[in-house]
């Protein structure tokens, strides 16, 4: 009997009852099994653990960009600035990179200080610069929010858009479980909506607005709208079209639009197309129509070719909010006193990277493009790999760090699953890991139709392998359960 | 009228009634000020900002610990170990320093990669074996949360603790107003206990217990406390028989006890008492009766000689919480990933830091020591000041970093605030930064006794000039309302 003031029956029950899948139990078994291989042994059959289970780069060896990582060096010990021959003659260290670290430093003070809540001024000036590159429309310092990660950027979105239990956020499913989990802990709905598999995974208007039908008969104030683009965890990227169809839906169904665009930059085919821009491009070609719509757009230094997790940092900008709301958000950020401040300063890089001509440029498109051919290439293979399986199927690689295939099951491997007491996208899931080593994420975390059965694996992890030992490993799981 | 889909009116209004004052109006107007400095303004009667209304120590010019930001330096750019010899020459890194960063980047592998939810283990391991020097007794790296400060933890532990709005945790008055703001969140009670004054800002059991005595009339369900030590803003120092008194009072009335101790090394008169250590004591002392405490206590590389605010850096440990419910901790943290690991390695680096005979220890302990002995000047200097000054009294200073006085207006300042619309207290600090540019928080930001008067100002701004200007400014302010 339990003596402790709180148990499992005392405690918050939104917090109990939030379900979050991906560092659940197959990543505990995974990081077990890397354990035991680290002591030396020797009886599992494979040596090493491939952790395709979340987008972290760094873990799979993706090395950080030198620019990046030199002008941090500097944040943290701003005495090399002292010897700036030696940083150069020794360390390789570049004129830009120490130019850099200097106006870093102006804009921070020092990166050992609370900032402003909102993230230091100087470096959202730059994000604003880097928007309105991107977008060739304008963007204000004071609506940019630098924070801990899009993660902690989300948190704080629904913390102030979930007035309460009848309060609605649609959420694309599949879909990546922070935003069902965070909706849990607010004790809100999540209205989700199903993507369409068939077709690339992409955006239905039609089938959103049922969603949102069929929410209202039951109640619910359905208000805002999570777009996650390029998809997490189907790789989708929309076209311009798709990101219109959504706006006009928000303008329809008066709905905040949350775009998690976090994977802006890793885009395979086509081209990305922000929220922000394809809003402004309506407002001036249909006045009026658009300008009720409330926007917040999402992004991260822990994907793309940065892949910068451990840092946490991100941003959001605000589009269009009221500046009562606006304030609100700000003194619940404020609550937190700021995010890393060194992580604050990596987004500032991120989106002002060394430009043509200057000393660190050429280094830095090397190590860049090298890591976005990377992930094509990897995506390329696992994708064809995919395609020969008996009973996958995989739709094109288009974005993102993930591809997300259906499996169809042998009526035997359901029942296995079944007498194992798992879902059958676990049980695959797990008896891959145990045979191969390579940790997915089962599609049941996500959210999938019923009856389909899929897995989430990140293309990330170096060489090419693994997948054979995918391809392997599935063929054997079939012909056992035949 | 607003066209907006959120309004003030439908956000969540546990966002919008929480209260949150350390960076509210006084703040923003003092850095309007540094503003206009900065530009070259000289219509204004001072030169500078002192910002005394928030600990943020290297704002104030608090250098960094050289260890530390070296050991940083590397982390962030770890080539920088393929040359140790122009280190170690040119810009004098010893051999430690270049030790504990291979020892770190074996531990994280690399700082760009998530790390495990509650931090990497390898950091965990030593700051157990840091619990366990400093307090005598084991400590488990399992029970060891790593976070993004301490606010971050305190969050957390708020979110499991309050189950529904009978919930009811009791919080020292004055406070720091974390507390209060995050109980508004979770739309929990805030049961006070006020502190007594007139015995060094001491705890008494008997206000506590008379406190839970009312809050448990009106049906709130009274389930943990908190104890900040060393006191913010008070500045008291617990000794062990006052821990012991709190301790025993957890026994009674069941509650899980929430040990703040960010400022366990801020501390100038007696020593620093851990609750960790003083249960065990009892533990050993009564066998059995204190079996059934939680305990959960927390720490910060924000505060103390460190004062590294801008990296986020800190931890918890819970001691006895079921494993059910430690397991449900552990799930809410994942959902925000991981914090900071750079952050994490700074909180390595704060509780193992070089040890006598090392190479770095000398400028360490002259550096540590340097700013430990400049903050006691600092405090006891401004104390001498608040003595002299006419309606001020002000307790010992024992700890933290902050001073509290109470402050004695004339009934003519009273009616001057009223006809201005602010609270006496506010009335008074706005007019201190008006005419000296000393920004300090009113002592309703953290709940003062009804028809008291206080303001917190931490004694972190170098140099004890500006001492002298608030004690100008307080006899002008005395004579004009006389």
């Amino acid at each position: 009997m339990a003596t402790q003031r709180l148990t499992l029956d005392n405690i918050r029950p939104e917090v109990r009852d939030a379900q979050y899948a991906v560092r659940g139990e197959l990543a505990m078994k995974a990081e077990e099994f890397r354990e035991r291989l680290e002591k030396g042994d020797k009886s599992l059959p494979f040596d090493n653990i491939i952790f395709a289970n979340i987008g972290n780069p760094q873990q799979l060896g993706q090395k950080p960009i030198t620019f990046f990582r030199q002008v941090l060096s500097i944040l943290e010990y701003p005495q090399l600035l002292e010897n700036e021959e030696a940083l150069k003659a020794s360390f390789g260290y570049k004129q830009d990179v120490i130019d850099r670290a200097r106006t870093l430093l102006k804009g921070v003070q020092t990166i050992g200080a609370y900032s402003h809540s909102q993230g230091a001024p100087a470096l959202r000036e730059s994000v604003a610069k880097f928007i309105e590159r991107r977008d060739g429309f304008p963007a204000d310092a004071k609506n940019i929010f630098l924070t801990g990660g899009a993660s902690s950027g989300v948190n704080t979105m629904l913390n102030v858009i979930c007035e309460n239990k009848s309060t609605g956020v649609l959420v694309p499913i599949p879909q990546y479980p922070l935003y069902t989990a965070t909706l849990a802990l607010m004790n809100a709905h999540c209205v989700p909506y199903y993507l369409e598999e068939g077709k690339a995974w992409g955006t239905n208007v039609n089938t959103i607005r049922e969603s949102v039908a069929t929410a209202k008969r039951q109640g619910i104030d359905v208000r805002a709208i999570v777009v996650i683009n390029p998809g997490n965890p189907t790789g989708a990227s929309l076209s311009p079209d798709d990101v219109k169809n959504v706006l006009d839906l928000a303008v329809e169904e008066r709905l905040v639009v949350i775009a998690d665009e976090v994977y802006q930059t890793n885009v395979f085919i086509g081209e990305f197309t922000s929220f922000k821009k394809r809003l402004r491009q309506l407002q001036k070609e249909t006045p009026g129509k658009y300008d009720n719509i409330e926007l917040v757009s999402l992004h991260s230094v822990s994907k793309g070719m940065v892949g910068e997790c451990g840092h946490r940092g991100g941003y959001f900008e605000l589009v269009n909010f009221h500046p009562d709301v606006q304030a609100q958000i700000y003194k619940f950020i404020s609550i937190m006193l700021c995010p890393s401040v060194i992580g604050q300063c990596l987004v500032e890089l991120m989106v002002n990277p060394p430009k043509k001509g200057e000393p660190s440029y050429e280094l830095y498109d090397e190590e860049y493009n090298g890591i976005k051919n990377g992930l094509k290439q990897r995506a390329t293979a696992l994708y064809d790999a995919f395609r020969k399986m008996e009973g996958v199927e995989c739709q094109d690689p288009q974005g993102a760090m993930y591809l997300f295939p259906t499996i169809t099951l042998p009526p035997k491997a359901l029942l296995a699953a079944e007498s194992a007491g798992k879902k059958p996208d676990e049980f695959y899931s797990l008896a891959l890991l145990d045979a191969t080593g390579i940790c997915v994420v089962p599609g049941s975390g996500f959210g999938q139709k019923e009856g389909t059965l899929h897995f989430r694996t990140t293309f990330l992890a170096p060489g090419t392998e693994w997948v054979q030992r995918i391809t392997k490993f599935h063929a054997e799981f079939m012909n056992k359960y035949r």
